[in-house]
């Protein structure tokens, strides 16, 4: 039977034919970078490659790219179907909130929240309680997910303050459930890895916000900040290029198991690039159990670690950390400047140090320490004087070093002044705070709060954060210098050196020192070690501290780590009264 | 004396205050991806690295990238005062024609142009004059900068033709000026170098248009496409990350002279590429000649270089090639598979090869033959058979092969189809092509015409040019896989494989033969040598060549050196009449 149609509508249909082909005249398709993009690309390049989660006390687990690639695009469906939505260009859609250990689990969200354009909220668990709840209020999500096994005792005061919270997901390695109704919406994470998985990642814009975090708050509470697609993508990318650089040398045959908590600035990166090095394998540890991550350096073949120099410390002198053979390990240290002592003892062991540095607003990695090419012949000693200061801009990092006016200051290696920083991932503002953001994107520069010096050949030396360094005078004492130098001294373990005030200078150094194990150390020694220094020209004498406090203790460390120097000059600040 | 002013004024200016302090509430500086990033960023983290220039008959002439770097700020502020102008997001502002071979100059013209927001038009210089001339006449350049010393008979008919040129600077190396005035203002390129320098490059948004250029015209007319500052700089940024992978194995250490002319799809990316690597040096030899080249790569110690197999073969047959030692040289191929007969004479010498491929729409890299970790310890056969596959997308690359109806075809390594990609680096349209430009996006996805298979390991290989490949009895028969086995003939020099018009078949394959230099070879030998192939079920007995033609002379090449199949098919295509 012919079918009969009005003349009209054939002109109706001409009419949308004739639309859709000038639409279509270029079907050209625009490539947003997004960070779904590496993982499609990685688990089609690398497919082999594996992810190795081991926890302390428990199996090992082993995926390949390919396979982790299948466990995002069926976590990133179930976040859908539990109605996580996706942001704008600059704003938030969902907002999810994680609190976890390094475990494959974090890494599945590094890429499944993101990829719906929805935002992963990092969660430092390692903040006080009330810090964590701090952040919680500021960043105000919309679910929690949450290592069940670890932190069931956060869940209720956090579904009691925190009202924007609709939804639970629990996550455990023993298949451990609620201990009680929480009266919201709750799901195992397995479900989530029993969706189909996603076959098409939704079109995202690059600058929706990917993560949001805090920073540690040293100076006062967490500042939030936040992070696009855009912003992550072109921070691994840089981040992968300079690792590529001596005496880093990361490639395809690196097994690489960084000790930055993957809550902590996004583990430096390392879920995504990890991707584009093509690293053979990445081994995640869980809770960080010191003996554990030895025996896995060992049983896994790790070649690249990293993290605070504490942690380098914490390898070398754990009682178990003579039965390995570390020689060849690469340790990339960030967080606090590496201590030449601390350098000297991983040397002994065979392990390649160089330090790094950035911070949680800069996503985070600004500079490497990496070697010229002009500079691989150089001896030992010259190649340790290099690797040990803050190091270059990685690729696309602008910097300066700047005075009060925010003119550079003379690159001589003397002049102090404040590093201002411009790269494609600085945090564009911090949540609820624009006055603190106007106080740091000053002139169209990222004022960092690091005091620096630069020097002719360019790489740079923080030598204090500007809240650390010591005003003396009217003039700055680095108190990083001073606990570098202390630490060289044969029988130091741990030091720090902080501003205390002073009648007449303003402030005067104090050094707080900690013996070794079983090393027995005097104020006179560190005095008389520390006058050889001043003897070669390395310091002025006026920087010599006025008191040298020894104490058998432990030093008070921060959350990320590094040592709590607003807790010491607080403990100290009567010393010159 | 006081000064008076109305109330109202002083109103204004307040309010005026007041809005100048909202807008810069945030003062937060977006960092858009433009190449001139690239050149600030390496010019501080590698000052010494090197860039060396020396023209066959000329002298040596060598700059870091420091002083590299000045002199693209003194060309850019020259060219801004010459009246070049920026362009807009995917909107051309002043276009430059340049003419030029491998030199320093050019490099300084890669990023000066755009820089500045103009366009770099990269004239194919080997194409036939019309041809040429075809292409300024679609680009309708501003200004033309020109090598006076090889290409002065152009300057008069191209200003005769290509209205649109206001402005000729001229390039010598003999400080050699124009021999005749061609009523248009002439400058000196050594004048513009004379400029004071740039301090600040100018703000460009990333999608600027920084370079234009064309196909190489083998199926009909040179097609116009432009790339943006963002695709340059991603480009840039994967390439080198891919460079890094094995067996290239490309860092700071190396020294790096890739063949491809610089007016070939951005020399590969090279000016760009070197800059990220940080290579210890980049040289430039200016007009190739062969001779000087092999002599460069002795005294600068090349350890990087690439190009199309016909450079690797002359490479590896100039008289003096041995006379020089290349164990150690890695060749990055591209523009054509890499025969296996070609690889195994360079392996003898030493020298290693990998596959790369990519094309003039695309920036130009899409895959490279790097290997994945789990390879590293195969056999050097093994590893062969790998690297001389197409190889797998760079990072960020995503790509298909697909039947007719876009549809992926299976990955078996045997099923033939049409490769599909997507990039951040792809170009948006052909200039005045709409129905090119809609005829290769389609589905989102760009058509490259090229016709491939991939493996189940991912691995891609190109079979042929969706126009190259030979069509018999409705099948398809790759001509590069048959002349990849007949090139491992020992006495075969070179070799081409044809479609050739067929009553009964349509086509029916044909196969030039060009013996090596003092050999001699029969058809009958090509034939049983094929029949051993055949034998081993490498390729069916119906791809065996009808004919196989023996010719002593050199098989005729493109304007990019590939052999040029158009031109052969049509000097035989009556061999079946």
């Amino acid at each position: 039977m012919k079918k009969l149609r009005p003349r009209r509508s054939d002109k109706e249909e001409q009419n949308q034919q004739e639309q859709k082909e000038t639409k279509e005249i270029s079907g050209f398709r625009d490539y947003p970078l997004t960070v779904d993009k590496i993982l499609t690309w990685a688990s089609y390049a690398f497919p082999n490659n594996e992810i190795v989660y081991w926890p302390p006390g428990g199996s090992r687990a082993s995926v390949t790219f390919s396979q982790f690639a299948d466990r995002v695009r069926r976590v990133a469906a179930a976040l859908m179907d539990l109605g996580l939505r996706s942001g704008k260009p600059w704003e938030f859609g969902s907002k999810i909130a994680v609190m976890e250990w390094d475990t494959l689990r974090y890494v599945d969200l590094f890429y499944a929240i993101p990829s719906i354009g929805s935002t992963l909220f990092t969660v430092n668990i390692r903040l006080a309680p009330h810090e964590v709840m701090y952040t919680m209020s500021i960043a105000k999500p919309d679910a929690l997910v949450i290592n069940i096994d670890d932190f069931e005792p956060f869940i209720k005061p956090i579904l009691d303050n925190i009202k924007t919270i609709k939804l639970v997901i629990y996550m455990s390695d023993r298949s451990k459930g609620p201990s009680q109704d929480y009266g919201i919406k709750t799901v195992p994470y397995e479900e989530l890895l029993k969706h189909e998985p996603l076959k098409e990642f939704p079109e995202i814009d690059e600058r929706t916000p990917a993560t949001m975090l805090f920073t540690s708050g040293t100076t006062g509470p967490p500042k939030g900040v936040y992070f696009t697609h855009r912003q992550l993508a072109l921070h691994a990318s840089s981040v992968t290029i300079a690792l590529s650089y001596p005496p880093y040398n990361i490639g395809v045959k690196d097994v690489s198991m960084p000790l930055i908590p993957l809550f902590h600035v996004h583990g430096w990166g390392t879920p995504y690039v990890v991707m584009l090095s093509g690293t053979r394998k990445y081994v995640l540890p869980g809770r960080y159990d010191w003996g554990h991550i030895l025996r896995l350096i060992h049983d896994e073949g790790v070649t690249y670690t990293g993290g605070v120099p504490t942690i380098l410390y914490v390898l070398l002198t754990h009682p178990d950390s003579s039965k390995y053979d570390l020689r060849g390990l690469r340790f990339g240290n960030g967080g606090s400047a590496m201590p030449e002592g601390l350098y000297n003892a991983a040397k002994a062991r065979g392990i390649i140090v160089a330090s790094g540095y950035g911070m949680t607003e800069t996503a985070p990695v600004l500079t490497m320490a990496y070697l010229r090419p002009e500079y691989l012949n150089w001896s030992e000693d010259e190649k340790k004087q290099l690797v040990l200061r803050t190091g270059l801009p990685i690729p696309l990092v602008q910097l300066r070093v700047v005075d009060e006016q925010d003119n550079d200051v003379p690159m001589d290696g003397k002049t102090i002044g404040e590093l201002v920083v411009w790269s494609p991932w600085i945090a564009k503002e911090y949540l609820d705070d624009p006055e603190k953001t106007r106080n740091a994107w000053r002139n169209g520069w990222f004022h960092t709060g690091d005091v620096a010096v630069w020097f002719p050949d360019g790489y740079i030396f923080i030598v204090d954060r500007l809240k650390d360094v010591i005003k003396s005078g009217g003039e700055w004492i680095s108190s990083v210098k001073l606990e570098s130098i202390i630490s060289t001294h044969p029988a130091v373990g741990e030091v720090a050196v902080i501003g205390v005030p002073h009648e007449k200078w303003g402030e005067r150094p104090v050094a707080i020192v900690v013996p070794k194990p079983g090393e027995r150390i005097t104020e006179d020694e560190i005095r008389n070690y520390l006058m050889q220094f001043v003897g070669r020209g390395e310091i002025p004498k006026w920087w010599l501290p006025d008191k040298i406090i020894i104490v058998e203790a432990e030093l008070p460390k921060t959350s990320t780590g590094k040592i709590d120097k607003k807790l010491l000059r607080d403990r100290f600040k009567d010393e010159f009264t």
